[in-house]
């Protein structure tokens, strides 16, 4: 049993027109109005293959296909949100693998004991919201619904009215519900897929993750008459912390990755030294023990960078996610569909966190990876040959036909 | 004679309201609401003094009062216009200073030979439209109208368009004038005359200035999966470049300054690393020799940064103004305005541009400095205490008087 190669490559190619860019990449932030075009789109097509479609409080969309006995669904699910200028793959894969798979089991006329379930989530890449996965995050009861409606955007516009603007603010809870299995079809986002030659990634579960912010307070002033000896620059600082993040890497090795992803300047014009600086510092480890190692690292830089420029600063460890394992069931699983799907495959630990993570808090979880050209994702380059995501889609497929069981 | 310290104190005051911040600073940026209500006000108290207005092509603002003979005026000038969230200080203080000289001109009842003319220029911080100081740059004939008219500001909007807007698009040609001499009061923007105690700066000239822009293109890629050892990331190349361009002044030494004061970063997310970063740099120096051999220095320190991270660049060198040494003559005649007006008072070099720069180049030009407390300026704690206000300004109606000469 398959599911249909031209049927999912039309549909990565007709939703990958909603919120295209120029260069062929994608961006659809969330909540915008590509976003509710490429809701309103997948709602179409859920309504086409027959699905029972729900909005949640926090605008997840879930479509339900009956299954034989009144048993907690199969849910597969992923986000249709993207970053600036991101991708046509992550995310909108999922959703699309997840759709696939629903209409194979028509294809095939397969009734299964438990209901299977597509979930779109809300706001997974935390672009323009943080954090991200801010909607799985309040499903599982991690995050309060009150705080993550309050979530503002840059200009201020609060996340709950931007749901309201599209049309996507929904009456059903935002709470834990029980599931037989959460399945997430994602792109690795890293290189060892492709360098390996794998087609398909069974996936065990997510790295540690650490974010921080740091503002730095420098003495805004005149770059012409203001002398270097009294200057307190709060941007020389920030390029010290920069290159110390970098540097927390290359000291403690293995698989830890370090990135400050943002930075502003403040007044940001060529002839003022910067007086006021934000940036923030993502750290991810598959060891929990090694984050405890890095934050004090991390501590230590900025504290260093500061005391020589002279500026002062806050720094704040707000978000951390310990290593996430994910359900051996559920693993295993997986692990017997891409078997069966004839697929190069091998286990693998997820850099990036996802709704699955969330998930995994609440019933057992798991993913299938497909490989990502260059290890490349959130950028226009994103791009997974439609060899693999067949393999990839037979193999959701055949996961969650094995775990919602046939009637 | 002297001028009016109560009268210039109020105006001072009453200025400084229209675009004030929260914090006692402000921010009226080239040709917004703010710059419009600043200059109506101005309008409004040259009518009053009873000069003739007249508006040019760059929306430069000329209030004359006549002279006894028919002669090229002496000009007094600067400008309204502010940085973001900068101070009450600059610029503003020299077109009121101006403006308290032609008043008191008349408080004693002097007819000059010469015509005085109040200038006041627009755009000169550079903050909204570059380059800085571009309206007295096309009045000296150093750039072209249709280029200043066609820069665009950070939402896309032309200069001629915005000028237009606000009803300051004038008719008298913005082109080369004659005049007996220019002269601009304005704050020293340093800390020399603070930490010497004097009150006065016999301007000689304006240091050489150049300016860089550099855009680093890196691999946008995802923060979680990808390896340290794939990364090429445009910030961790903009970081080593913003330390290396403080080494440079260090280098270099003497009063050489060097200044990233405006970086960008795309996609400039928490959880993508950061493809392509822009930035300025600004270098000063008394010496033109030290710009030669600064510049350089920044292209080798570019070029490193980059190639280790393996990112490509453009440099572009775009705006280098020499060192530029005012009039003998007017020099002079500051000089013994200083002395009369009793203040203490030194020679000294401007570490900022100003748009005495150009007009230097068409006519006898001079500047009168009055103390920056703490050396800080494009700030909101700019401050000068009155007593230095009104030495300044003393100096500055006895050096225009000295300069138009008394019928």
């Amino acid at each position: 049993m398959r599911i249909d190669r031209r049927r999912i490559e039309g549909t990565i190619e007709e939703l990958g027109r909603i919120g295209e860019t120029p260069r062929g990449g994608l961006t659809r932030l969330a909540l915008s109005d590509e976003d509710k075009r490429g809701r309103d789109w997948m709602v179409s097509r859920m309504r086409e293959a027959g699905l029972s479609v729900s909005v949640d409080q926090m605008g997840n969309i879930f479509g339900e296909r009956a299954g034989a006995e009144s048993l907690p669904p199969v849910l597969l699910g992923s986000h249709v949100d993207s970053v600036p200028t991101g991708g046509k793959y992550d995310g909108q894969l999922g959703v699309l693998c997840a759709l696939e798979t629903l209409r194979s089991l028509d294809d095939h006329a397969i009734r299964t004991r438990h209901p299977v379930t597509l979930v779109i989530f809300t706001n997974e890449e935390g672009a323009r919201f943080q954090p991200a996965m801010i909607a799985s995050g309040v499903l599982a009861g991690k995050l309060a619904l009150e705080d993550a409606y309050n979530a503002r955007d840059r200009d201020g516009i609060r996340l709950v009215d931007a749901l309201e603007r599209i049309g996507y603010l929904g009456p059903e809870p935002c709470v834990p519900r029980a599931f037989r299995a959460y399945l997430e079809l994602h792109i690795e986002q890293g290189p060892r897929l492709e360098e390996e030659e794998l087609s398909v990634g069974v996936v065990e579960g997510i790295v540690a993750i650490s974010w921080s912010r740091l503002s730095i307070h420098g003495v805004q002033d005149h770059a012409g008459p203001t002398p270097m000896r009294i200057r307190h620059d709060a941007l020389v600082a920030a390029a010290e912390v920069v290159t110390g993040v970098r540097r927390i890497a290359r000291e403690l090795g293995g698989d830890l990755v370090t990135t400050v992803g943002n930075l502003g300047v403040s007044p940001n014009i060529v002839n003022a030294i910067p007086g006021r600086v934000t940036l923030s510092i993502d750290m991810r480890d598959p060891q929990d023990a090694t984050l405890d190692r890095a934050l004090p690292l991390l501590d230590a830089v900025v504290q260093a960078a500061c005391e020589r420029e002279g500026v002062s600063y806050e720094l704040e460890h707000y978000w951390r996610v310990p290593r996430t394992p994910f359900d051996a069931g559920v693993v295993a699983a997986v692990e017997r569909a891409a078997k069966a799907s004839g697929a190069r495959w091998r286990r693998i630990l997820s850099g990036a966190g996802h709704d699955a993570q969330y998930m995994a808090a609440i019933g057992p979880a798991g993913m299938v990876f497909v490989p990502s050209r260059g290890g490349r994702s959130h950028c226009e380059e994103e791009f997974t040959p439609m060899d693999d995501v067949e393999h990839g889609a037979n193999t959701l497929f055949l996961a969650a036909l094995d775990l919602a069981g046939r009637a």
